[in-house]
């Protein structure tokens, strides 16, 4: 055997001695090897706020779990790669292939957006649910994003959020006005159509204005999430129900090139994941706003009060009023509003013969 | 060079090619070629039952993808490999891998599985999922089903039941009396304990027991199922709403030793299934359920009736009996019915202000 043909084999069998090792591995471990896919997922959260921070590095961990490593997702709080209010932008634009946040912020873009979060006296999480996998919901809403080169999954839901901080008393319609309050979206305009003033403020400015009498209210999400928030060290009441998001979906906002360019089981990774975390993130506020109630009735004494009939009945007309209004004017929230209404209708219908009439009998 | 050299070289150099091909391909494709694993699931429910029946199937689909193959599972209806009622042992003995099913089938064995399941008057969906999830609920389950070496996991949820199929009117607690009523379980006892005569038959059963008069009324699950199953066909009222079944889980049963062996990405893929399917039953009730039910009024003219107070009442106060006597005499029910309580009365005490305040505000 010549010294060229005793390398050449050598060296074969080297390698193929390493090929075989690989191959007598588990399946898992064979792919450690190659070049992972790296994503970057911007989100609208303080880095890790409970619920709504942790929902997406829970998503991350799934992926990177389920993919063995392939795909490795990097979450980034707000602010930290970009603001909060740019998140559709980046993922859009591809400088962050995902994003974690909430529809309703991009209404000025796409007003049919608002949809896809929470309507005041609208669907809640369940309902929301059904519509958007089962009730041609979420088809709407890829329609939607569709221009943008987005691709929408649902990512998480809240439940019925609270009513929100008050250092004014709430006995009647006239109290609403002149109040100063944060809250975005479809409430802020009930609110403004009711004599109030609409505030918007990220999370992060809420505690020093209700602190400093910049505003008079806010709402934020619920008890666990307010009292991370510190609400309570500055607010007189905590009102409910929450009737301006009475069951708030978050988004994943997913780059459609990016997405398109990983292999299948990938690809299926990322959407499974993704509706795994929209059922854990309502599994985690359900859990923790018990406690995180018993801690502020408890252990801070705070007020908890309902909103009157009358100011709940006033809020109500005046919500259909502004969702009309608002949809006859851009045709595709007219169409996703129509779409959104048959569905609740029809279920609402249904809820109230099984879910509202057992909890009702079992009061 | 000999002929032995050469041929040794070819070979290694033949396989050396085949180990570098693969690793040039995208990284799911690579893994086509190794031998798949091949998984058995058994379930209780007529092959492709609307709701309880698709949901496992849904999750062997999303499993298939995102494993590119490598873990495939087989789905059987009932009898189709084993008996409805004896899912619980094939998994337990390894004839299967994986079993989908609802864990008061096996109260039997393991009385203390019935709160894995539904409870009369007990925890909604949203409630069941928050307790499991993140309220301890889902390590009891583990603890409880451990001596049998199976791994439980939520697995669906059909939202509160019907109340059932009728063909005697309920204006009374003593029209309970004498009632031959197909109702499995702790629902089963408690009509039992009022005067009437539970009956247990499996799904197939119903229709001509319900027929022939065998049984006077039946429960089944939903509109959704119940349409399916052709219930309104031989029954004059449909009652609501189902207090024995107010957020019923299902469950996906895992072989431990079968799990054990899986690689680690597997096992997440498994798990992660699991949850979206938990998700998407709810979802595909949640939607179904609503054009059952228009199909059911507008096209079959059905009866639509509510359970009277007093009768919801008397059941009502009968379900805490019979729950509270069955637990004192088995210590583990007695654990895992502690916990349940502990956090259904927190979660009931944080829905009050948030989901049933909003149910009742957007009326």
């Amino acid at each position: 055997m010549s010294r060229k043909i005793a390398m050449s084999l050598f060296a074969a069998l080297a390698l193929l001695s390493g090929c075989n090792k690989e191959s007598t591995q588990t399946q898992s471990t064979a792919f450690a090897d190659a070049k992972p896919i790296e994503w970057k997922l911007v989100t609208s959260w303080p880095k890790n706020l409970p619920g709504l921070g942790t929902a997406p590095e829970h998503f991350a961990k799934m992926v990177n779990e389920m993919s063995a490593g392939r795909l490795t997702i990097k979450v980034y709080g707000a602010g930290e790669l970009v603001p909060a209010m740019e998140v559709f932008d980046a993922v859009s634009e591809g400088s962050a292939q995902m994003g974690h946040s909430a529809a309703y912020y991009w209404k000025g873009k796409v007003p049919a957006a608002q949809f896809f979060t929470a309507i005041p006296f609208g669907m809640n999480a369940q309902e929301m649910n059904g519509w958007l996998t089962y009730g041609g919901g979420l088809e709407l809403w890829e329609e939607v994003y569709a221009p943008f080169g987005i691709l929408p999954l649902p990512g998480g839901n809240s439940g019925v959020q609270m009513g929100g901080w008050f250092n004014k008393e709430i006995n009647s319609v006239d109290d609403l006005k002149g109040l100063k309050m944060r809250i975005p979206g479809l409430g802020g305009e009930v609110l403004k159509r009711l004599g109030g003033v609409p505030v918007v403020l990220a999370g992060r400015e809420l505690y020093t204005a209700l602190q400093t009498g910049a505003i008079d209210a806010t709402e934020w999400v619920g008890p666990y999430n307010d009292l991370a928030f510190g609400l309570h060290k500055i607010a007189k009441y905590y009102y409910y129900p929450g009737w301006h998001e009475p069951g708030t979906t978050l988004e994943f906002l997913i780059n459609k090139e990016a997405f398109a360019k990983l292999p299948a089981d990938l690809q299926a990774i990322v959407k499974i994941a993704a509706k795994a975390t929209n059922q854990d993130m309502l599994d985690e506020f359900t859990a923790r706003n018990v406690g995180a109630l018993a801690t502020l009735k408890d252990e801070h004494k705070i007020e908890i009060r309902p909103f009157p009939d009358e100011v709940i009945a006033a809020l109500r007309t005046t919500s259909l009023q502004v969702i009309t209004e608002q949809a006859s004017q851009d045709p595709m929230m007219q169409k996703v509003f129509d779409a959104y209404r048959s569905f609740e209708t029809g279920v609402r219908g249904y809820h109230e013969i099984s879910e509202d009439a057992y909890t009702k009998a079992r009061q």
